[in-house]
């Protein structure tokens, strides 16, 4: 029978119990130097001798007493009776106790002199200035900085022991293959070990990641038994799921015992924590966003209670773009993409679907819905979690609405420029609402090339808005068929599909319209197909054209002149952009495309 | 003849110079997808297939025609006519259009039953959900996330081109001895290049460090065309400062030119920067603050530039705790602690000696006074930059007075506690008036055991406030001589040296006033000298006390209450500080001491 989460365990009670269940095991290891720039220090490091050992010179000049330079003066200058040259870190000869600069003395006679006298003290650096032997330098919990790294050396210090957490990471189920391997149908590249050891690499554990055990009790035991045995804490991907091939939990809970199987958390609800000889081992979903979640809020979070520093990710407060529902009852996280539209910062949604990994790559940030919470409304203020340096939101261009392909060029000349082009997916209706709310850069919006379309579409939701219209790319679309079509014949056609695209849904039923073609029921063999041209061109088939498509990006005039705006824009008039359209056969916004022809 | 900085470049001028004439190499390496993460895209990346790459169930279930199952109901369930079981992830096998999950199933005779219909789609991850073939993953100039890294694989990628920039690190001077080595009188530990390599490496670069050159201008010379060679960017170090060592200058000079030698800054003003063959040579100040200066403004600014991506720091908007005065023409970089006291931002200024590495290892940020500005008056608002993750902030604790050697202990107690203790060194008076304007969480103040110098030193300035003072350490003080002091010959003692504890001080004199000995001339031969208990104790000599010292924690009584001063309360008063002090011989601050006894 496959296992069911009949009792979810919250996530705030299941990182209490984890933490309660696993105390520290409170590892270090020994490293030279130069590789413990990140690690923690497990024990305290002081100076082995004092900085500088003894009085030097601060810089290059001459070592005197002072008492012997008294009575120097600019009518009256003096020149150094005994002395000794020393250059700037020169331990001080005895019995000198100053230093004069080379800069205030000139030579006479081969003899230095002097228009000033010297302070008892001028110009040293007392022994142990810096540091004196056996002064605390770093406590122990300190996560060792670059800087660190030279100030250490200096004192002496050339091993340090750091914190350690030794990570076994095993990947399960025979229907995965490595990396570098082309799956065969039915098979999946092993991915989220991989993932899981970048992860927790950076967050400061030495990671270890074993084969890929297939599904077999037996092997999947040999294979925790192993991985127990060599660390700190074991990690089972792909090990939760609750189909035919969830071996894991029976292993687990037959080497120890399940400390729990569900957390009311999304992504992420698969988790399952059991303890083996008093280690935790942690069944990751296979779902790649719903195990981001379980490193990142579980896995992370112990490695924070055991002592390592994970790398600092920046916060910032926002306002969210569009309503986000939720399920009372569930701690949620929502990757978003943070821009700042006209001195605000707005946070757009991605999807959320487990499984759509590119909402991650695209977002640079996640925001999260406390379980007790069914949604957060639009234009509510939330904290977002950045994946990407703070400083580059002031460089981040969102665009919502179509994502057209072509807009990842876009964002290629973009990157050129510095700045950074997130686009996020939404119907017409949703750019339009987008550009009303002035939550984004600007929108992407795809019309049917219609008198019509502009006005009904998008005018008349901002009736007193200036906006600027900036054409991308256009798209013909039309009936695909083996033969020419019969005009005579052209009442009984019947087309195979219903395109995706609302504009060449529109431009498709005008079409059916204006030839008096009546709608053929699904499912009866067709004679044509719905495509765009280039489709046409590249099956061979005839083609005969329905109208065009334009993509445009539509901006706030107001905005237009902003600098990131700007360099929007005069990427996608640029030749570069115009060039890269017509190398993939698409047609450029003004309609300059590269020998599309109709039937 | 030493070279003179007659000319310094003011800083954001000499950076202009050094992006204007040296572009980026746009070098790129190929690296394999586990070593990506950190590193920043050379190319855009491009999805090799569509995920899914066909139809998969989303759940464990049965895959159906959706048709068949039109009708079925609560009240009238349906057994399954044509079905596959699925897995989740499973490819959907033809002719199925829809999965139902095993959760909604019953069986009966072996065959699976539903009570309700099936839509078209349902539960179906539909091919190219998540990404689809030769759709834009990432831009090129993207900084790799973990996380990234398994989309990266999901989607076939399994390398990945990648910037990259050379850097060769040379250190010279005939005075330095690898770390390791154990210097001798005038060595110093080569240290600056190791910093320098964890520094730029941190900042994406790949260093190469070069053994230490000694001061011959043959091997500069031999080093320099090397490194020039094999690198994009080569950085000498201790190469420029203006002593009978600086043969770097000739050796860049001769070998292409130099660009500027000086900058406005401070610390780091002896900066040289040469081109040699159009690549920058740049030479680092020998002072490690200096060096500091240098990596991060210079050669951090240029590698950012080129395209690599720091890892970023926090900024933080904070009051400067006292003012700081600087120099008109000089961008000057302060190393200070940011803590946040009864809910405001301060930053404590650490001393700014370019040889005091130990300002920096203490900072948990620095500051940034422009050119422009004589300086920063007390209260005003600053940003700092953080070397420490954010967070963190709100678990440091800021001590301001006298840094006495035990409060390292005190520091790694509450280390196990999370937090982190910044004692930032100043007198009496300035702990006291740090206490008034409550820019410190505590003031350690060090006072004679008189009847009178709490009331004299502390309260008279603090009448209003209602302080806690918490006893951290005694110091016996007294006078230690290798004969018992003749009190019949006390008024001709003399007294080798004034101590350089202000209430040591004052203990001397007092006591030199109540025996009714002058005090001697300095320079004439001494009979005793003035230290601690322990200290003569060690040294094996007969004391005289003239009295103690006791080094307190005082408080806002106000301020008790918070969390992390409790906790440096109960640090102070714990068994395991008290431990800690008799272990090293010396007084809790009750007065119970570890076997001192006066002669």
């Amino acid at each position: 029978m496959p296992h069911r989460y009949l009792n979810l365990t919250p996530l705030p009670e299941a990182l209490a119990i984890l933490r309660r269940e696993f105390p520290s095991p409170g590892r270090a290891e020994s490293v030279p130097l130069r590789e413990a720039v990140g690690r923690v220090t497990a024990e305290p490091l002081y100076a082995r001798y004092s900085v500088p050992v003894a009085d030097i010179a601060k810089f290059d000049g001459y070592a005197v007493k002072s008492g012997e330079t008294r009575g120097a003066q600019d009518q009256r200058p003096l020149p150094l009776a005994g002395y000794a040259r020393v250059n700037t870190g020169e331990v001080l000869p005895q019995p000198f106790d100053a230093v004069v600069m080379i800069e205030d003395t000139w030579d006479e006679d081969g003899i230095p002199r002097i228009r000033k006298s010297a302070a008892p003290g001028q110009h040293i650096r007392r022994a142990g200035e810096d540091v004196r032997a056996g002064e605390l330098v770093l406590p122990k919990g300190h996560r060792i900085r670059p800087f660190d790294i030279g100030a250490l050396a200096t004192y002496g210090i050339d091993r340090v022991s750091v914190r350690s957490v030794r990570v076994g990471i095993v990947p399960t189920g025979s229907d995965l293959v490595p990396l570098g391997t082309a799956p065969g149908p039915g098979q999946t590249i092993e991915t989220n070990t991989l993932m899981a050891e970048a992860y927790l690499t950076g967050n400061g554990a030495t990671c270890r990641r074993y084969g890929i055990v297939p599904d077999d009790t037996g092997l999947i035991r040999e294979a925790v038994e192993t991985a127990i045995a060599e660390n700190d804490i074991v990690i089972l991907s792909a090990g939760s799921s609750a189909g035919t091939r969830d071996f894991s939990r029976d292993v687990v809970e037959d080497l120890g015992g399940i400390v729990f199987h569900g957390i009311a958390v999304r992504p992420g609800k698969t988790v399952l924590l059991a303890n083996v000889g008093g280690k935790p081992v942690l069944g990751m979903p296979g779902y790649p966003v719903a195990a981001q979640t379980v490193l990142r809020e579980v896995a992370g979070s112990l490695l924070s209670w055991w002592g390592l520093s994970p790398v600092p990710c920046g916060e910032l407060d926002v306002r969210l773009a569009r309503r986000l529902a939720s399920d009372l009852g569930f701690d949620e996280f929502v990757p978003v993409s943070v821009g700042r539209v006209d001195g605000t910062c707005w946070a757009t949604p991605h999807p959320r679907g487990s499984g759509i990994q590119m909402a991650v790559v695209r977002a640079n940030g996640y925001l999260y819905i406390p379980a007790g919470r069914e949604g957060i409304e639009e234009g509510e203020e939330v904290r977002v979690r950045l994946t990407v340096p703070p400083a580059s939101i002031t460089r981040t261009l969102v665009c919502v609405g179509r994502r057209d392909p072509v807009l990842g060029e876009l964002g290629n000349l973009l990157a050129e420029a510095g700045y950074h082009l997130h686009c996020c997916n939404a119907s017409t209706v949703g750019a339009v609402l987008a550009l009303q709310a002035k939550t984004c850069h600007a929108a992407t919006v795809a019309l049917p090339e219609t008198a019509s379309a502009w006005d009904d579409q998008v005018l008349r939701y901002l009736p007193d808005v200036d906006l600027l219209r900036v054409p991308v790319a256009r798209t013909e679309f039309g009936i695909a068929s083996a033969d020419p079509l019969d005009p005579g014949s052209l009442a009984s056609l019947r087309v195979a599909n219903r395109p995706k695209s609302a504009a060449a849904q529109f431009l498709l039923d005008s079409w059916l319209d204006r030839e008096g073609i009546d709608v053929s029921p699904s499912g009866v063999p067709a004679d044509a197909r719905v495509c765009s041209a280039l489709e046409a061109r590249e099956a061979g088939l005839r083609f005969t054209s329905i109208g065009c498509e334009s993509c445009d990006l539509v901006i706030r005039e107001e905005l237009a002149a902003d600098e990131g705006i700007a360099a929007l824009i005069e990427a996608v008039r640029s030749p570069e952009f115009c060039a890269y359209l017509h190398s993939i056969g698409r047609a450029s916004g003004d309609g300059d495309a590269p020998g599309v022809s109709s039937a």
